[in-house]
């Protein structure tokens, strides 16, 4: 039994690792196109950064440790270039020339490939260096070795890498433009968490032009390297410029094998199978079923990759008790200087896409008791199904905040993955000690809140939708007169929600038969007003996520939108 | 519609608040025995420590400001000393005197009182202050104002608030020595992670008598206020004493009134209803049955209590769109100098006594990517069934460790609840980024080793078999030879688990016939080990969690079972 798995890291290391467990008289290759068979790829970022500090550390195993550990063939620098899958054979060029393999078992776990996006002098600074894409140890290594002679950098992509990246040279004291197509950083975030992280950013003294494009790589009037030139007509001259735009599955020579792709990306069974006998596929480079929606597309995360490789040589040494390759959630997370951002299952975009109806709940609790010092506010947002076979189901949930993100998009994971109501998550037995969370957690909270909608008790809008509510609504801000002048609603009556009982005579006159649409900072005060209101027979909702919410979704807006402390408050007492 | 609710803080004030803004017209009274309604009582200790410094953050409500929002009428200082079912009315003594209240609904959430043990002279120390507990905001403010004038403290009962006393008594100088019954401190832990607790409690400088019992609390001979007597001899000085050595339901009054109760608890079913039409009850004072044993016990926790409250408060105001009172998964955490231990689900004790077949796998993973700064071992176990409707299932779980042990015991919480099985652990899809877990996360790779125990790839032997095993089987030792001089099992074969391919001859020499017995330091190189001695035909089995494991369940033992440094080292060398 010869099993060749072509590439290293992640999936295909996952695999041959696995494959050697269950069967020790195998014949297990592994062939990687790169130097390194095994490599921290998450951790590039914190390498150029610094906070990795040796290069030593990136390299997680070596070909000589996995000889001596698992009795593993790993050849690097072997690029596989074809693939006969009627003889079972593959062809790859090797330092050595070309060589011709014969294979029992292939798993394909290529990955995918930095992609370059036909931008005028961007492959010519490819070329050159100037431009760097951060994929490899090597490409670490070279954009470190960069840092002395740069002075000024831009980051072209704001996902998950670009923000690492671009965090990690500013650490190093370059001044840092990131570059944004999308309407705002992290894309696949909703508007109102995105705001907060560009607000991080911003703090950490990163320029963030979203919603732009680059359209040219320009040689430079002054010092820099090169410029580059944004759509909104800035020009950004740059020493270093980092390509982290998407990746694309790197699958080429697979799909001219007749392994069956969809866009480039290997189509698997929940086994990890390709069309073509005797060839699976894992990672980056295969497409898989979104466990929220079904959409097909692939994930290219480390922690399925990982697990997937393990579910495949299962499949391979072992078929009658391997496992299905769960769907994936698709978690994700990622710091931001004192911030994280995280998030997991589908988001709004992906949803709408579906045509699955839902709603949205925000809530802004602290990540442990507010008695105990230290508390931090957590932004969490939890989608949740409004009709047919999701209704009342969670469906994604994404946080912002500077302690106990990764908790709460870790717990939400696990109750997305066992298919939960967003009801349910108010019965989690979670752990409480006044360090550590509320006897109230945030997770329960938002199951109570998904509850209140579900039994009615609850209704919300969005602030998405304040133009369209102004104009048909009152709109009352439960605050207190001193939040109230420090920001408000333009037309919005203030009475504090502990007054309400006794001045509700003035919210009817100045409802004036209109619906009433009532909001706090967050959302729990209103909530109690709200119920006030329907006892009194309002036609009434509670702004979900209060003004807190409001003013992330509105960003850069909300100075002209809200009326502020200048505008409220009279010239003479300024 | 008169509402009365008995007993404020978690679940009578959650009950209260859920039932204003479910009815505003209802009429809704809450009578309280103590001074404070709504206060922070898992935030006592550290009141006392000193972390939470003004007694105001304790307060989390009052009568004034749950009059004004949520029109609540709060009465302190009213202790319910009889009800009549049949007339609908109680009897309280308050401090304007005896009244008797009627009522259309009944909430009891009395909670529950410190246990006095029958020790000589503790009543006695009681009454005079010597002695105190730390249930109520009044209590912690005596406490710290005791302080001045104590050096010694003896805390009785280590279980989670004792441990919170021993330490915030620490952290304000004193002298400090903590007793404990039960074979070793906090024991509802399993006794391999509470003696890593407990080497953190001495490394506070705290001392642990466990397995003790107190005896008497006599005049003290030197300047202290009283010495406390154990029953091996030791006789400790204490300028303070504090009493936690468990709660007993408070339900005299209620029982006397045919209220079932069990042990004292409150009985109540999936509503929250008692046998008392009209009567519900909430909280530290009723039975719970067990989500994993199904056992009924009363669960004096803060989550459940406060979440129960607003089942209940539904159930009367709303049945028809009721949900159950969910049974509690048990979830707890305590923090202890610079570690946290957390559990979830049952213990070993709880699966035997239930008689459910159960194995344990330990694992000891790091916080995040050991490549990444600051990483910090987590000493995870869980507990998975082994046969009948439990096989396979994630029956419970127990961490210690510095970081990330709340997230993992969270998730693992939300698992047991979702009714998970151990291996589909393997599946989550938890956030992974470098500062915050690994592409295989604890919680993952305790799923997989679940998976290799049910598919047969691995079998293990607990370090509570030590005895039987080192009898009848070769324990071979697969660390690197530095490791295994450092400490060691008695006659243990030491091949590195690199060289085992080349030395297995060796092994089956030693061996003779005999099974092997595998371990490394955590389990895992030894996994690889066992795989290899398997293929070669042994009768082998991998120490579940290593030699770690084993040095925390020996506790104070290792030293004389192991050989240690000194015994390794020839006198010549050293």
């Amino acid at each position: 039994m010869r099993l060749v798995v072509v590439g290293g890291v992640a999936g295909g290391m996952s695999a041959a690792a696995r494959a050697r467990r269950l069967d020790e008289h195998a014949e297990i290759i592994v062939l990687e196109r790169g130097e390194h068979p095994s490599f921290a790829n998450c951790g590039l970022p914190y390498y150029v950064g610094g906070e990795i500090r040796q290069e030593s550390k990136l390299l997680v195993q070596t070909p000589e440790s996995l000889r001596a550990a698992l009795d593993l063939d790993v050849r690097v620098r072997h690029d596989v270039t074809a693939v006969d899958p009627h003889a079972r054979t593959l062809t790859a060029t090797t330092p050595d020339g070309e060589i011709t393999l014969g294979y029992d078992a292939l798993v394909l776990a290529p990955g995918a490939a930095a992609v370059v996006p036909p931008i005028p002098g961007l492959a010519d600074s490819l070329a050159s260096g100037v431009v760097k894409t951060l994929r490899t140890v090597g490409d670490a290594i070279a954009m470190r070795a960069a840092l002395p002679q740069a002075r000024r950098a831009v980051v072209l992509g704001a996902g998950f890498i670009g923000l690492e990246a671009a965090e990690a040279l500013r650490l190093q004291g370059l001044e840092v433009d990131v570059v944004e197509l999308a309407e705002h950083v992290l894309p696949p975030l909703e508007r109102e968490m995105a705001s907060l992280v560009t607000d991080e950013l911003v703090r950490l003294g990163i320029s963030v032009h979203d919603g732009v494009a680059a359209t040219a790589l320009e040689d430079a009037a002054g010092e820099a390297a090169v410029e580059v030139v944004l759509d909104d007509g800035a020009r950004l001259p740059a020493d270093l410029v980092v390509l982290s735009v998407g990746v694309r599955p790197d699958t080429a020579p697979f799909e001219a094998a007749g392994v069956e792709c969809e866009r480039g990306a290997i189509v698997v069974d929940s086994r990890g199978r390709t069309n073509v006998p005797g060839i699976w596929a894992v990672g980056d480079a295969t497409v898989s079923e979104d466990a929220v929606t079904g959409a097909r597309r692939p994930v290219a995360l480390a922690g399925p990759a990982n697990r997937g490789g393990r579910l495949v040589a299962d499949d391979i040494l072992a078929p009658e008790r391997a496992r299905p390759m769960p769907r994936p959630v698709g978690t994700a997370i990622v710091r931001v200087g004192e911030l994280t951002a995280a998030m997991t299952g589908a988001n709004r975009a992906a949803l709408e896409s579906a045509g699955i109806a839902f709603e949205t709940l925000h809530l802004h609790p602290g990540s442990h008791a507010g008695y105990f010092p230290g508390a931090e506010q957590i932004h969490l947002l939890v989608h949740l199904g409004t009709g047919g076979e999701h209704e009342g189901r969670l469906l994604g949930a994404q946080a912002v905040g500077a302690d106990g993100v990764d908790k709460r998009i870790d717990v939400l994971a696990t109750a997305i993955r066992h298919e939960a109501m967003a009801a349910d998550l108010m019965d989690l037995d979670l752990a409480y000690a006044p360090p550590y969370g509320s006897a109230k957690d945030p997770v329960n909270l938002a199951g109570m809140m998904a509850d209140n909608l579900a039994e009615g008790s609850l209704a919300v809008w969005q602030a998405r939708d304040l133009d369209a509510v102004r104009g048909a609504s009152l709109i009352l801000d439960v605050r207190s007169p001193g939040e109230f002048a420090s920001g408000h609603i333009p037309g919005a009556l203030n009475v504090p929600h502990t007054q309400l009982r006794e001045r509700m005579s003035e919210v009817r006159a100045a409802a004036a038969g209109r619906p009433v649409r009532v909001h706090c900072a967050s959302g729990m005060r209103s909530y109690l007003a709200h119920r006030l209101l329907v006892a009194e027979g309002f036609d009434s909702a509670n702004l979900s996520g209060g003004i807190l919410t409001l003013e992330a979704w509105l960003g850069r807006e909300a100075a002209e939108v809200l009326v502020t402390p200048e505008a409220a408050v009279p010239e003479a007492v300024r």
